[in-house]
């Protein structure tokens, strides 16, 4: 039979990234391709007790159905660290609990756009949220992201233009780029989305991930009419594998979402939710996140010794004080067909994978000679090894 | 802030059954509106020692990402217990597992259907799945279901306006009526789609609830083009809450399922598949699910007979061989209206919360004098005493 698929899904093709990952099932790979958490950061011990613990004494709502809106205990605690960071008001928020903040950012897309809608997004950005928002057939538009953010400047041409609903910011250690928003791009960005009556949907997975400078304060926290969706997720200070994050906006954006949700998966994983309950409830979930960070900052720093030490010194890279990667650009004048043949040949031929920029641009058309290098996943002896092998096929191609 | 929410959702309301399913909050309502499997028929202390099992050997597989299409030894069990009923073919098909049964149906809708294209189901049918339609933006229609599948001469007239995508059918105990679709018709079902190119979505969430009766081969045992998708859940045999299903159909569904997936919730939670694995390869699931017979067998028979026992003669109802449900229909001349009140007042009144047929039409304005019972849910003594209450009523209203 010949199928006739959807036209919002024909040109969607299954993430770069993953597709890096299959290599990675080969165990000579040192992959610098992930996204996951440091495994050695995630409790997983606390995790099994916890566990243990519910299914002898609640089974019968760890297996039974849930409400959509997530469980009301987990909701509660949300709430919490929610108004101790200030970014929920409940005056006017609400939080529903989601499948991971990837749900979250989907089902923001679903219920403020149609199709032709304009979406903005810093470029580059995270594939998974630039792949959900094309799946609804929207029309995606990149804004220049700098070091310190956006370039505020062309998102203002941009929102001019009128029919821009949503801007999508990841502001903490962006992903691909490792890149934080300034304190003042978040007003000067705030304050241009009220002007133009646009909704920003702020990503946050890795702001929790800071082990050096000063805490920025999300641009949620400025919201006072419910124009920021403001979007979280414990993948990465518990565990991606449990699929849980929630979203906190607006009342009436809040009951679109759960009304889609209820259509999408019902309601998410009932242990899942407890566990990240209980988890809350037993420990100080600030001094977790802090403990956390020993783990990140040495591996940051390590991946950052080895580019210093190994890497051609034309290439130029971002030093993030948080999350998970490290952005790298070859030398000017390169082309994306020279940097695609790098990582190409650093997987295939020197087994290290990394993944080229061509997986976070916002057009497939689009020009660039980065890569993106993870430091979380890789054990310390395949962080300082692959940037040895990265460094000295760096030199080969593109000079010392 | 004024939000222009997108139209495909603004139309959507939360389900009529969910809002019902607040009143069970009051611990004195009894309940016949869920549609929970028994709890004494899901294996909570089996689930509960192998996810012992699973954190204590495998945390850094149950606690990590995974991949999109599932956990594969999870893949590999459901394609051999698809092959033992014939309904997965290693040729064309592929399997990608599903945060439930729910997810599985709302993919297929969005890989296959541009907004405006017709999708035909049974009326009544199953609310959740309608929603997921709509949230589409399709042209969903209905076609007359009778005590034996739809009416295939409807179907036939609807089939050959063209521009049909997708049939979506309940074969097996069908939410909310209970009827189950005759071979006969589900050979014709299946030649008039194959004639009219358009795709079978096969939901079968209650075909394993069979007490009595003779099992009726799947539509997709006959499916030899890849013109079948099968959707499947573990929800009403181990458990909801850890949400697991799956879709069967040809490897070009798939990967298109697959791409919409990951930028859906990226995978299903880890555990809930380990757990459903270790399930399938340490028990008989086949056994498993004859043992749940005698207590579907025994509720069902005994809201059976609390209904001949109890409810005004002039009401009609199904008598299911399996699954959830009882539909029950007021006398004929009954207004819709007067359904509403009847089931209103039944809960508000009385305490006995049952689901008016409106939840299940195809659109708001179609006419009907039915409502839902649910026997899986309430203890016995509940079905025993909701059955008085609502015979009391229903005579009070109807006449003996």
């Amino acid at each position: 039979m010949k199928y006739n698929f959807s036209e919002k899904v024909t040109h969607l093709q299954a993430s770069a990234i993953r597709e890096i990952l299959k290599y990675s099932a080969d165990p000579e790979v040192i992959s610098f391709a992930a996204g996951s958490p440091a495994p050695e950061a995630l409790p997983a011990k606390q995790l099994e007790e916890l566990s243990a613990q519910i299914l002898a004494q609640e089974p019968g709502i760890a297996f039974q159905y849930g409400v959509t809106e997530g469980y009301a205990p987990l909701r509660e605690e949300v709430k919490k660290m929610l108004t101790r960071r200030g970014c929920y008001d409940p005056e006017y928020d609400d939080v529903i609990i989601t499948s991971g903040a990837q749900q979250a950012n989907e089902l923001s897309a679903k219920v403020l756009c149609n199709e032709g809608d304009t979406i903005l997004a810093e470029s580059p950005s995270f594939i998974g949220s630039l792949n959900a928002f094309k799946s609804y057939h929207v029309d995606l538009q990149g804004v220049t992201l700098e070091s310190d953010g956006i370039n505020t400047e062309e998102l203002e041409e941009k929102l001019k233009t009128g029919n821009v609903k949503l801007v999508y910011l990841i502001p903490n250690f962006q992903n691909p780029t490792g890149n934080t928003m300034s304190w003042e791009k978040r007003v000067k960005t705030f304050e241009l989305c009220s002007k133009y009556s646009a909704v920003i949907l702020e990503d946050n997975p890795y702001g929790d991930l800071r082990f050096a400078g000063e805490d920025i304060k999300s641009i949620k926290t400025l919201d006072r009419e419910g124009s920021v969706i403001y979007s979280g997720t414990f993948s990465k200070i518990l565990s991606p594998g449990i699929r849980v994050g929630y979203v906190c906006a607006h009342k009436d954006i809040i009951q679109k979402i759960v009304v889609c949700k209820q259509v999408a998966d019902v309601h998410t994983t009932m242990w899942s939710q407890m566990l990240v309950y209980r988890f809350l409830k037993k420990y100080d979930i600030e001094e977790h996140i802090r403990n956390l960070h020993s783990v990140y900052e040495h591996k940051t720093n390590l991946m950052l010794d080895g580019i210093a030490q190994d890497f051609s010194s034309r290439i130029t890279y971002t030093k993030p004080q948080g999350g998970l990667f490290i952005w790298c650009e070859l030398p000017q004048g390169t082309s994306t067909k020279e940097m695609v043949d790098f990582c190409t040949c650093a997987v295939r031929d020197h087994k290290v994978a990394i993944v080229p920029g061509t997986a976070f641009v916002i057009n497939d058309t689009d020009e660039t000679r980065a890569f993106r290098l993870n430091f979380s996943t890789p054990a310390d002896d395949k962080i300082v090894k692959g940037c040895q092998i990265l460094g000295k096929l760096s030199k080969e191609m593109f000079g010392d």
